[in-house]
């Protein structure tokens, strides 16, 4: 997608170890005008696709999926992230270790807000090793859910996940992927 | 606003120690219709006010934020929750205590993000005892700007946040205010 692709060149930060800042639109402050956009681009890459429910994760992911979610006129449900183990019998939960900040937690959903036979479309801002995507694929199918697509704002394609998730037959539609990047030189290339 | 009573009293569930849960469509679930009503309605409540920017708290605030946004025509900036002191000097901290955990954490914003001058309204899902929107009043006061208003879905009337705000010059514009809830009986008084 254009549009992103232009604004990560423009305002985003590469810094050393393969980060990406884009906290000053994506995940921080964020530009609900962009996100306008990418939601009608997810709807148009899935207008195949039967969407009940959009499936995200806290806190980057709630922006994004809400406002993508009044293009396909579902409610969205986010995981919440908790270090606690929650023994509670009402609730999926799977653990997800954490790239970025060298840790582990756990990911939870409400057993209530997931159904079998439900068609999801999984949503995140980013993708690099698949953690974060690959828990919410594991809460999926524990609640016999049926995951129609990944939405991906931004796909480090130089790492593993994308590809991972697409060798499993799971369609992933990410709007810019990133080929390489260099801290150092500041340069971007889109894949 | 009608609209969200009805909705509290038809699916929140009012458990003991004035813990009202509203996970089925605020903040788990989310009903995207729902909250682009209360968007519109904070802009009606707040059509004559100067707003530059929205500030939120991770993870509640985040979705009805993002949608209000769009009524607007502002970006959102979401404060983040850290249980580590972030001695980052590009960042503005400040301590807030948990009523529902019973911990503290802090939360951070991005000194890029706020700016001198700039006219805020905060957005968040429930006003309580007010420490969350207090916090969010130290960054704002930190970074020179000026709060325009606050934008809470359900005030818990019966505690003081909401009066103690308003009698230090604060409008506070909440969909819903909660008169007093009954767990035993499962009412709800809106006042």
């Amino acid at each position: 997608m254009r549009l992103l692709e232009e604004r990560i060149r423009k305002d985003g930060v590469v810094k050393p170890g393969n980060v990406l800042k884009v906290d000053s639109f994506l995940n921080h402050q964020m530009d609900i005008e962009l996100f306008n956009e990418m939601g009608k681009e997810w709807k148009r890459l899935y207008s195949d696709v039967k969407v009940d429910k959009i499936l995200t994760i806290e806190a980057s992911g709630i922006g994004i999926a809400a406002i993508a979610a009044q293009y396909f006129n579902v409610p969205v449900v986010f995981a919440k992230k908790t270090k606690t183990i929650n023994l509670d019998g009402d609730l999926y939960s799977t653990e997800v270790k954490s790239f970025t900040h060298q840790t582990v937690y756990n990911v939870v959903v409400s057993k209530r807000f997931i159904n079998a036979g439900d068609n999801l479309l999984i949503i995140d801002d980013f993708l690099a090793n698949g953690n974060a995507i690959n828990g919410l694929m594991d809460i999926a199918a524990a609640a016999g859910a049926k995951v129609a697509g990944v939405g991906i704002a931004i796909e480090k394609g130089f790492q593993e996940g994308g590809r991972e998730l697409r060798e499993k037959g799971i369609r992933v539609e990410s709007l810019a992927i990133i080929k390489s990047m260099d801290a150092e030189k500041g340069t971007i290339e889109f894949g």
